[in-house]
């Protein structure tokens, strides 16, 4: 594969760096890693990629390599830049030929949105999206137990993300993360919603597998002279009849990445929580009954089987469920078909989350009016 | 004391004796237990209570208590009916010149909730009000801990109650709880918010010391064929620009009693979750401290230390929250004047109850529309 | 009922006469609270016991009540001194014919637990002892479920009692609990293992129904200049051929009381924690249940309901298992007889404690032999 | 590297390849992953490994690499096999010159251990030892703290590590692990001591900075038929005079994999547990303090930063703990020297290990006799 931004002194880049290199099926061959020339240059050194292929502009990699033999061009690119550097090059890569893999938010607007989406089925392409929290094995099951009707008809989901880095101005500071996803040029319309609720979002329609019809949301900044939301309430609809609630936060002091989801069926109920990924919880007239990763019950359903590296108590982390994502993302380049079972967020995904952030803010602005998606 | 309500088959009257025997304080010498003067007399005599002291209707507990020598008659009444059996019973024994401990909601509507906070008033009579979550020791600490600016300023708070009791149609079973929560006519206009959403205000409100100003709600009524709403997801504003969040359901499959409050402020945050009431969490930039009751930190709040009974490590419960309101009210009584620390929710609690319980099920009406209180 | 000892400035104290009142059914006529009369009053005083039955020393209690209308007399008396004042006050009142609710470790020595064991068969008295944690709900589901067969034959126990409180030395500040517990006067031949071991030992034997056959100790006094130990670990053998391990500490600097017990049999696992005694946990093959007290599970045993006074998710606490001891306690009075169902420890457990203390000490003298019980 | 054992349906190979492979820092060129030729070819295969460098046996894989110009052949040679097969392969690599990073236990004996000893000391070649619980962050933290003397004087350790797989006789079913674990010929002197003792030991030590001088042990076969042990309670006493308790069992039934340690000093204590290894729990007179990897505390040790990948709240698992050895074992290689900072445990480890284990089972054999190791 080749990257597009993802420097040494950047998270993500690291992050996907460590997804890819996992399970050894996939190789680093090219990037251009910063608008940094030389920044470019230090981080391929130090990864040990050749000189020449180490380009000065998204435009040149992309250019570049596809004129190189099929053989030794990369074969998908990686984007893992800021927000308003994901359509551009996501566009230019789909037009020379190649698969993209994308961080989210996938887009600035759904306008842009849909234009990748269209351009992806016209090219025939793969289009691997960021929201790697449903690469998680425990969420995979908690998905499969849904569609099994383990909890019967979906009444009530309660997705949350607090997280408490910004709620203090830390964009005042010079931090790289904080200064880009607080500016409206780079992050676009939206820090909090864009950055984290859709992260709930996703995850909430990836588990139920419903749709969430409309929303009315409450949306703040509590940091005076932040130029972007940094907290929200929304109410949601589902188109089965359900309601939610999806709250994002990132003034919630104290709290590190805690996104977690609790589905209330008719029957039974689900919980799972990020920063204890190997764990989904199901609640019933019975006693709560704590599900593990790679136990090995008989009935653990193939999806997360298939996602799960380790045996039970070997605790697997965030890097192994974004590999996930990776490694079905090239098995469907090998194969040239994606199935369900070896799925990934698509370039589809990505358009709902432009819609979700646009009806969100939408909402916000209107004093909570429901908004449809 | 005298209780009206609570025959020995009713869940809340036992807990109400419990809480009022635990500290050797209060002796119930009278009742009206029941409409059945029989089902009256089988609880008075498993009380021990002398059956001349047993009386067939509340009019005549509390007239003939009234005309018994004060140093002979109940000091208060305790009044633990369904809710279409407070406010009389409540008027009258003000007018007749006793203390009033109630079960909440107070009333059916705001109009009788005013009518009582006014008759109090003019009475110079104590009312308490068994928002008994108040009465734990942790959340006294939570509410020192907010006023001594440990969090700073009050950003966002997240109540949420979820039970899971009524997911199905219980009141076609017969069971008591269940048919008169639901039935309009003894509940008022609402089930679940009435019930455990008015706990989540109350608790919001006495902690962070803020008043709510509006709501938006989505309320729903899952069950088929049921006359109440039995879930709710509210939108709530603060009186300081605070935003927030109440949850509140009774079709949360699996879930017993988790009422759980979380405070977000400036510089720090607290978390409290009823089903584990000695612990109470505070989440700043350094690690998590996991603040726990009877521990004997000598910075611990003088209100937490004098509603604690036990030493560290010797959990504490439900009972004894009920008794902490039970041991003031009676306090209040015997030295004739209220105090901060010794407090216990009162008439004006039940206003603001009323007029949350309204506001949410008008917004409900109005498709979520915010409704000032 | 009487009591001896437990003065209002006495922990111990209170905690009875809270766990006495809980239920309306136990009355507290009369006591000596002190070796000081003037305590004894002040104490009696603020109780409302009346001045006549306030007595100096608990032999002038003793033969007093003992002269008193059989109507009148406390029906059963309550110990709670200190361990070297357990054995001659349960000694008189058992000669003089009363029943003996009595604190432990029991007595000094196994000899003088024997002696007593004798005398309640002579007299046919009862006698109750508060290992109180046998009275949680939790742990009695424990018991019921082993007996079912629901982990198949137990193999390995692990029980363990941290606690911190003695990790420096308290005894020198004058704090009373540390100044009695740790002198071998007042205390007899050990502080850790006498006062917290053994109930480690009892909560094991109780749920189990295995006796403990041996024990190699390894016993510690980490506080320079303690006279008796504050630490010990524990290797036990059990009759069925199971192993065991019984941790008991006062130096685990941070700890508050944390007993824990951790049962596996051949089939299935339990582990129940004293400082979240609501919870139960089954361990299998499958995932984790967790068992919760008063959820209302058809399948939860007799045994634990009836020990339950408040439904699913409202916390029940020490004080309510202690309760259940009283409770229990007093209808075996009424009723002339013990059942299975409402139990209590007897001067048996007493008189198992009192062994397994003996030899936990010499094999700990004896550098961790093994000592048969 | 090369590897020696771990074909593609053996667990711990897999494990290893992703530790190395994750930070792109280390590649596998060679192997003789099976004592089956095809099963090497295979694996090798699948993993793009150049069928010139398969070998059939580990002796030819040294032998034909240490003949290869040094600037292509491996730098080291990771061992995974069985027990029984890590001396012979490991002495023989480090007579070839090779570095060696090594399964444990890392013998069947102490006398072929310091043989191994001797001879990494002599050659001047570096020697990893997979005691891999000792790369996550938090355990470097502990460490960092005790040495900080944040704990005060150590004075108590309990180390358990209960799993549940062997609880029935899983060997018969033909489960490889199994298979060979409960195997003397393949195994050595125990099975539960020597897989996960030993872990225990190591991590003691490790944390600690102390060193167990004698052991008192209780070891048991629960599994009628089995040849080795399957659960031990140990006693043990460190050089300081701090007492302590090892439990290791595999018949915990329902247990996955769950090594913990707590560590009492005489100022403040510590627990972690490895299926929850972000977090460190730091217990005190105050608020239990929870501390997390990542978290970004100014005062977080240097060891601790190092070794984690992500921000809070993104958690790490048990791939990135092991990967933490290798990088620093890489390192160490390429630096040519070793630093406390970017540890991996040692040869010298391994005798320790060795010597825990021989002393363990000889006090098993002895009634549970002090033995000193």
């Amino acid at each position: 594969m080749g990257m597009i931004g993802g420097a040494h002194d950047a998270f993500i880049g690291n992050v996907h760096r460590m997804a890819a290199n996992l399970d050894g099926q996939i190789e680093l061959v090219c990037g251009s890693f910063s608008s940094s020339y030389e920044k470019t240059l230090e981080t391929g050194a130090s990864l040990g990629i050749v000189k020449s292929r180490l380009y000065p502009t998204f435009q040149e990699l992309l250019e570049q390599e596809s004129q190189l033999p099929v053989e030794e061009r990369m074969q998908f690119v990686s984007i893992v830049t800021p927000n308003f550097l994901h359509f551009e090059p996501a566009k230019l890569a789909l037009e020379k030929g190649f698969h993209v893999f994308c961080e989210k938010p996938m887009t600035l607007n759904s306008t842009q949105a849909k234009e990748l989406e269209q351009l992806v089925k016209q090219k025939n392409l793969f289009f691997g999206l960021t929201h790697n929290y449903t690469g998680y094995p425990m969420v995979k099951e908690a998905k499969a137990m849904v569609k099994a009707g383990k909890l019967g008809q979906i009444r009530k989901v309660i997705a949350e993300y607090p997280q408490g880095w910004l709620a203090e101005k830390l964009e005042d500071s010079g931090q790289k993360q904080a200064d880009w996803r607080t500016d409206p040029k780079r992050a676009g319309i939206s820090c909090c919603v864009g950055d984290i609720g859709s992260h709930a979002e996703n995850l909430t329609e990836y588990i139920t597998g419903l749709k969430i019809t409309e929303v009315a949301a409450d949306v703040s900044t509590f940091v005076e002279g932040r130029l972007l939301d940094d907290d929200s309430n929304i109410l949601v609809r589902f188109n089965n009849g359900a309601k939610g609630i999806i709250i994002a936060s990132q003034i919630a002091v104290g709290e590190e990445n805690e996104l977690k989801i609790r589905l209330y069926g008719e029957k039974g109920s689900l919980e799972w929580l990020q920063s204890d990924p190997n764990t989904l919880i199901f609640k019933s007239n019975g006693p709560k009954q704590i599900i593990k990763t790679g136990a090995g019950y008989s009935w653990l359903s193939e999806a997360a089987n298939t996602h799960t590296r380790l045996p039970g108590g070997h605790p697997e982390g965030y890097v192994e469920g974004m590999a996930n994502l990776y490694r079905n993302f090239a098995k469907a380049i090998r194969d040239g078909k994606t199935t369900d079972l070896y799925d990934f967020p698509t370039v589809s995904d990505g358009v709902r989350g432009m819609k979700f952030i646009e009806a969100v803010i939408e909402s916000g602005h209107q004093n909570s009016k429901w908004i449809t998606l």
